[in-house]
């Protein structure tokens, strides 16, 4: 059943009635939203949809999975973002499918949206290389929910170990393993040995959390891939430094209830992480158009699909490699020069002129945290790394927030965490009423 | 199986081998962590159990479930608000029952633990006076997850209104109904009404969500019982100011997924929100003594169960009546006396003194917020309204949050609502992880 005409941005829509160009942008991350940003004052309608009712700060949802930052801290209402844009609409929908004959976007609900210029922006989540049976085991990092579900799962772990009298449990209890030697995993890996060495020590009475095991676990040569060698070294160093135990080159066979197995060695753990591979969200199949192993469009210089020049797909759900044959990396900067990228090219159609030159990715630096005073950046001539590297990425990272009373409160967070060494957000949720009293036998 | 040995405050703890008189405490709320605090420095050795890890400040709940605060703002880890007490062991444990014979707590994976004296102040939930098939319909508010439940169904409403044609399904969810006209019910109905009149309009493009219909039925003869009249009647004029159609002496006969009944009219609704009753956690049938209507145990004038002077009750899973013969209400500063009173007691008792006179609650003075720079306080004879009130309101919960932190990021948290109308935490989460995309057909 399709009801366009029922629905915002269809026909009955009083900005779309005013025959304006029609974008339909579909995720508001960080590509999706800036392409809105960057169309503001252009004479066309946007509907800008989303799963979710809120923008979401990828880069510090590690600090929510390890009770450093609370989910409201990172995460922003979308329509607040645009209120102010009348001719955005926002819509809280699922995306099924896309008919790019009639032009024509098909929601969950069997609604359909009609568009003039698409531009895909659905990201990724993590994938298991075909083992999706591990994903109960080894939960990922990509919403807020995956970050409240970590958090749980690393927080009660040392309370049934606080509980436990078995030695051997109680050691599993005590392990943590992170697979995966990306900025994702590194970062997880160093906050939670930091949560086990200085933050839980003095609240615990049967166990010393400083005994815990913290395991980084790549299968590459080296932690932090994407930055230069002696920065992935100095990481290495660090995260050593700090309790957590790297393991290199090789790769994890195996996740169970049980634990890890590893180049052959079974490690005991109860709490696996997974920050080691991502999958493309299904623009590729909702276009039937050529996609790379991970799932991602390959898409064409100027960004748009094959064959479909009103189709654009931006950010980590596209493929497309740099001036110097370097893939582009899946980060919010490279996504947010897309999105600006894709509204020229917009822009420059609605002037009736040529298109742009191909899209350019120029690359600003990788940053990544490793714990108290512990960073590492790289910008290419510059690298940086310890506690000056760590003041940059803590001031950037502020920087990027959105809005003065998020930047106030992670600025909050964080000097109570610098100073006192503790976490503002160390809750056991369920994100369901918990269970009801047990009824009167 | 009973493994007390095993177990922190069984045979093998450290502390309690030293031959210390052992308290255990059930309930980290308000009574419960008094009780523990007010111990400090006495020679015994304590267990406080919980079924989460944390505090929770429930008078400021609401302001969870309509998203102006942000859950980790009103919560603390309970062990690390004990983390000084050496003498204190913190258990993340569901309790089942008590063999007061053997005098030992049973917790529900089977372990028990010995106490020489028990504070049981396990709380209540909300019950439906019988009528338990309305929880799914009508959410009540007692837990963080209740409040993100309440605060997801809340902002899901406005989303799906957004999109919905259908003019009676865009009323039936444009209309909330709060159940219940005590300090909570009204507190969400007003906090509800200025959400849906001040703080979403500009958001939103295919509704207008001032038009939002706000009910709040209350089956007594007025709101805000527990105070003076005309503090009742400010109340409900201020309610109907700001938009709350406020329906008095009519009883609720039903919830469905439709709406609700009340005296015989049908309201469709797809919110309702209950705030009308509650019923006191199990303790008085874990005790196998006498209970009120509501589940209460039904204490001694010392706060001792009858015929156990070696345990205590307190808190809202009690009754008793105050020296004018009211009840004493169930209030966080009547816990908190009562928590107080309890560890004087115990103190004594471990003087080898005769017991303090009994259990006195003084009422200090009732609070509600109605809305911005809207509340009541009835101090007895002093009684406020208005924009003092609301001030007064606001510094007094400021001020029995715990720690520095929290008072900065609460009185942040309202500044922003206060000057900019926005509220901090607008999330609609789902406590898991986000359903994956569609497989590839």
């Amino acid at each position: 059943m399709e009801r366009s005409a029922d629905i915002p941005g269809g026909k009955d829509n009083a900005v779309a009635t005013t025959g304006r160009h029609r974008v339909v942008v579909v995720g508001a991350g960080f590509g999706g939203l800036e392409t809105v940003h960057r169309l503001a004052g252009v004479p066309v309608s946007i509907t800008l949809i989303d799963r979710r009712n809120h923008h979401l700060f990828q880069p510090l949802l590690y600090q929510v999975a390890t009770a450093s930052l609370a989910t409201s801290e990172i995460a922003w209402p979308i329509r607040h973002l645009l209120s102010g844009r009348r001719e955005v609409t926002t819509l809280l929908a699922s995306v099924t499918g896309v008919d790019v004959a009639v032009r024509r976007v098909l929601l969950e609900d069997g609604d359909a949206l009609d568009y003039d210029t698409l531009v895909l922006a659905t990201g990724v989540r993590h994938a298991y290389f075909g083992h999706d049976e591990w994903e109960p085991f080894a939960p990922g990092l990509k919403t807020l929910e995956d970050a409240t579900t970590i958090r749980r799962r690393l927080l009660l772990a040392f309370e049934r170990a606080e509980r436990e009298s078995d030695p051997q449990r109680r050691a599993a209890l005590l392990t943590f393993v992170i697979v995966g030697g990306g900025p994702t995993g590194v970062e997880l890996a160093g906050t939670i040995a930091e949560l086990a060495r200085v933050t839980l020590p003095p609240d615990f009475r049967n166990i010393d959390t400083r005994a815990a095991r913290v395991v980084l676990i790549e299968a590459g040569p080296r932690v932090l891939a994407g930055f230069a060698e002696d920065l992935s070294d100095y990481a290495h160093r660090s995260l050593e430094r700090i309790g957590v135990e790297v393991v290199l080159g090789r790769a994890v066979s195996e996740c169970s209830a049980d634990g890890v197995i590893y180049g052959g060695e079974v490690l005991k753990s109860n709490t696996i992480l997974w920050a080691a591979g991502v999958r493309a969200s299904p623009a590729a199949e909702w276009l039937g158009v050529p996609l790379d192993r991970a799932g991602r469009v390959i898409v064409e210089p100027d960004l748009t699909v094959p064959g479909r020049p009103e189709v654009f797909a931006i950010g980590d759900t596209v493929t497309i490699a740099a001036p110097d044959g370097q893939p582009v990396p899946g980060i919010a900067p490279a996504a947010k020069q897309q999105g600006r990228y894709v509204a020229d090219v917009i822009k420059t159609r609605l002037r009736g002129e040529t298109s742009p030159a191909p899209f350019h990715y120029k690359h600003a630096g990788s940053l990544a945290q490793i714990g108290k005073r512990l960073a590492v950046i790289d910008f290419g001539r510059i690298k940086l790394r310890g506690a000056l590297a760590w003041w940059i990425w803590g001031i950037a990272h502020i920087y990027f927030l959105i809005g003065v009373r998020n930047r106030l409160s992670v600025a909050i967070s964080w000097l109570w965490n610098y100073l006192r060494d503790q976490r503002s957000s160390r809750l056991i949720t369920q994100g369901r009423s918990a269970p009801e009293y047990p009824k009167q036998p």
